[in-house]
């Protein structure tokens, strides 16, 4: 396919009729690493799903149910989750200073509160300006309330000049993996878990790099064990493969895990061990679902006292916030090499900065009202948090019941990761099919139930097992009927296969 | 440096100590394209600026100036420049919804338009919610104002589907030139002008390509030329790459150029007859000062009937926006394989959406108000192009009238890029200092007069030229004192040298 197109490079004009058809851009000539990476949150289960909601929209629905309820995506606020109203107030200020002017009458009229007001003029003062480009790694007054919020989490406080301010969480990640994936070194290998975050297999792809998996232990909650991380290690480097980096994300995606204490400090070590550069994926802190508090891997450095290279990620999309679709976060370093921090540095300008109302609203998370804004805000927080556990325990019910799934404690983050063991009859089906056994599930419950819920193989598993990730974000009562519906589902599926 | 850090791995704990000097990711293991990866508008000239400021704002200046004068960076609203009332009204509503309950007390207050009201209102009831993800390609509503606005600017209405909305216009190009980037065919090459817009040479050498450069004819008032564009082309052919991109700045940065529509059929034939992707950055559309106006170039493929595979790449940075912080744009393919706009497609997912408000600004970009809020509007807008109008003349009457500068024609964007014709002793001195020449003539003027520009090699320049871009952002009152000093100092410092 590619010889033609070349050829028609070195003919005249004339030519262009005959090769008009031919297309510069073809799967046979686009970046490899591009046509290969993966992303399968958002595979054939949406598509299929748009299409009945299509259906549905236009009253042809065939389906026996009104409506499909999304546990697919991680997106609180599409399936009714409220913003915060203070953090909303003061984008909104930010937005459109001009309101500021009249802000008394607001104040008085009850549509603002005086919090809001005084925090939009504390931020106009520090030269928040919603429409310029902001110095690339983020303003700076914002990297500084980062700071002061890790100081009061984990008692030491980052140098801001450390700290940068992104479109939420994947870009941290994605500036570190490009920085690390230095191809004159041989095959670079970043370690990951599996189950995973697809983020980390598609970066990995398309940097040309190898995902080196490491194996959650599903008997002990998806905890991280040591011997999985040598494992995975070790055969990687009989493979020839240079392994650079450990990921981990904790609370996990989508394992739905709060590693403990000490099970971090058994990742701590190991990556100093193997001088590898420590990626926390730490979005989830907020969503805890256990005994055990939330701890930052960088906080067990520092009680470990070991030097190693951390990046810390954190995002407004997740927590009670939900604010994907404001994209904002941060990513903190520590322990880099100045000189590298340069390139960190310009690497972030070539994006340019992030979007300034993600960076305000980052600011707006790390420091919470605390005057006449706080009664709501921690109502309104709460209520959130309550609902998601209250939800999480109705789909740990629910699960847990049923014959053929084993569900592990739901210990953090927004998602359940059960393990359905299908029966030889649904994996011939599906193999016959040619989907993948865990789709094949999951497509039907779709088409039954109205359930969308995205099949482990897009996360990787153990071979031969079978999962699917569901987040328990819509409202208590469409989590109820799903759930009902579901069940139902499955018990006939297990039936009819069995 | 390599080695020892290798060797560490194999270590066990104990030998933690003696490597804890070695970091994992230094200058030797970082990945070598990043490390290469050149960005100018942020180099040696604004670290130096900001030391200034510092100095300034802390009582402590040495410098014959008050206030530094910023005209290195196209960043309209750090320098003066008002957003406009309308746009941001209608995003402080969909930010803060719940002041719409209230919203007619507002209007009658005069602090909200009803026509934002009714904006607001239209867009939410199209579910515009800002804190949810929304289509990895953007709001489906946005991109089909797009596509209606295309339709009036150009008279043929692209496909909404063939529409991402992007964080700013950089990203589109990331977008275009990764998926180009294929190293199985050999060293790729992507054609940009020189002087060019430094986010192309960065991001070729991030991807492991080649900048081939094309000369814009600095006596024409820097136009394309086919003979450039054929030299460039077939000296690159003949080094064995890959050439598979043309990239068009137009109007040009940092040239400050408005291509004509002869010039630009010459462009749309050129990038066919070679099966090049041609990569349309118009994000200047709107800031024309020229008597013939901005044609697009996707326009002109149409009006030639040639099925060209082009990008257009517009932003909500420039114009009479100037809403940088808000990071928000939209790129079109046109005459792409569907099978490569799956790949796009996917591409994007793992970027997740770009930020809503963006998305959002992106709609009003395209859909100016027409009722109660137009006239306001109008006279922002005009407000602002007259005024860049007014200072592009200033710029030019002071710059054409000094001796030793040669000035083109400004006939769009925010920038002029003048030639300096540096005295022998300035360049000796310069070598000297180890700096190039340009930046030596920048330095000084920085340090004399307080205006900060940007000296020509940042953005590549004909060898043994120097030049320089500055833009006419500031308010007028700032450009006529900077000029009126700067006009000083280049005379006291062509005499100095001469």
């Amino acid at each position: 396919m590619w010889a033609p197109v070349r050829e028609s490079m070195f003919l005249g004009r004339g030519a262009l009729k005959n090769f008009a058809r031919f297309k510069s851009l073809t799967l046979q000539t686009i970046n490899k690493q591009v046509l290969e990476a993966e992303y399968a949150v958002r595979g054939r289960l949406p598509t299929r799903a748009a299409a009945i909601q299509q259906e549905i929209s236009q009253g042809m629905s065939k389906y026996p149910f009104k409506e499909l309820v999304y546990c697919n995506i991680g997106n609180p606020q599409q399936v009714g989750q409220e913003p915060l109203t203070f953090n909303r107030e003061v984008l909104a200020l930010l937005t459109a200073p001009h309101l500021l002017s009249n802000s008394e009458k607001l104040v008085e009229q009850g549509l603002l509160s005086a919090e809001a007001v005084a925090r939009a003029n504390e931020y106009l003062e520090k030269s928040a300006k919603v429409g310029a480009y902001t110095d690339s790694v983020g303003f700076e007054f914002i990297r500084e309330e980062v700071c002061d919020f890790i100081f009061s989490r984990d008692g030491f406080r980052p140098d801001a000049k450390n700290v940068f301010l992104t479109n939420g969480a994947s870009e941290g990640a994605r500036l570190v993996m490009s920085a690390l994936a230095a191809k004159h070194l041989g095959t670079i290998g970043f370690m990951a878990p599996i189950p995973q975050y697809p983020l980390y297999s598609a970066l990995s792809t398309l940097m040309d790099s190898e995902l080196v998996g490491y194996y959650l232990d599903e008997d002990k909650n998806w905890a991280v064990s040591l011997p999985a991380l040598n494992a995975a290690y070790d055969d990687a480097v009989k493979r020839g493969i240079v392994v650079r980096s450990l990921v981990v994300i904790n609370p996990g995606n989508p394992s739905g895990n709060n590693l403990t204490a000490d099970t971090l400090r058994d990742v701590v070590r190991f990556a100093k061990e193997k001088n590898l550069v420590l990626i926390a994926d730490e979005v989830y802190q907020e969503n805890i679902l256990t005994k055990h508090p939330f701890k930052s891997m960088s906080s067990i450095m520092h009680e470990l006292n070991l030097d190693l290279e951390i990046v810390s990620l954190h995002s407004l999309s997740k927590g009670f916030l939900g604010e994907c679709g404001v994209r904002g976060g941060y990513c903190i370093f520590e322990n880099f090499d100045p000189e590298i921090m340069q390139q960190f540095v310009k690497l972030k300008s070539i994006e340019l900065c992030s979007n300034t109302v993600g960076q305000l609203s980052v600011g707006l998370m790390v420091r919470p009202p605390v005057a006449d804004a706080a009664t709501l805000y921690e109502k309104e927080k709460n209520e959130v948090l309550g609902s998601l556990r209250q939800k999480a325990e109705i789909l740990r019910e629910t699960l847990s019941a049923l014959e053929g799934i084993s569900l592990s404690e739901i210990g953090g983050a927004m998602y359940a990761f059960p393990q359905v063991k299908l029966p030889q009859a649904a994996i011939k089906a599906a193999e016959e099919q040619g989907v993948a056994p865990d789709e094949f599930y999951c497509m039907q419950a779709l088409e039954t139930t109205g359930l969308v819920v995205v099949p482990g193989s897009g996360f990787r598993q153990v071979e031969g097992t079978f999962h699917f990730r569901t987040t328990f974000l819509p409202t208590l009562e469409k989590m109820q009927r799903a759930m009902k519906s579901f069940a139902d589902f499955h018990n006939d599926f297990m039936k009819r296969y069995s």
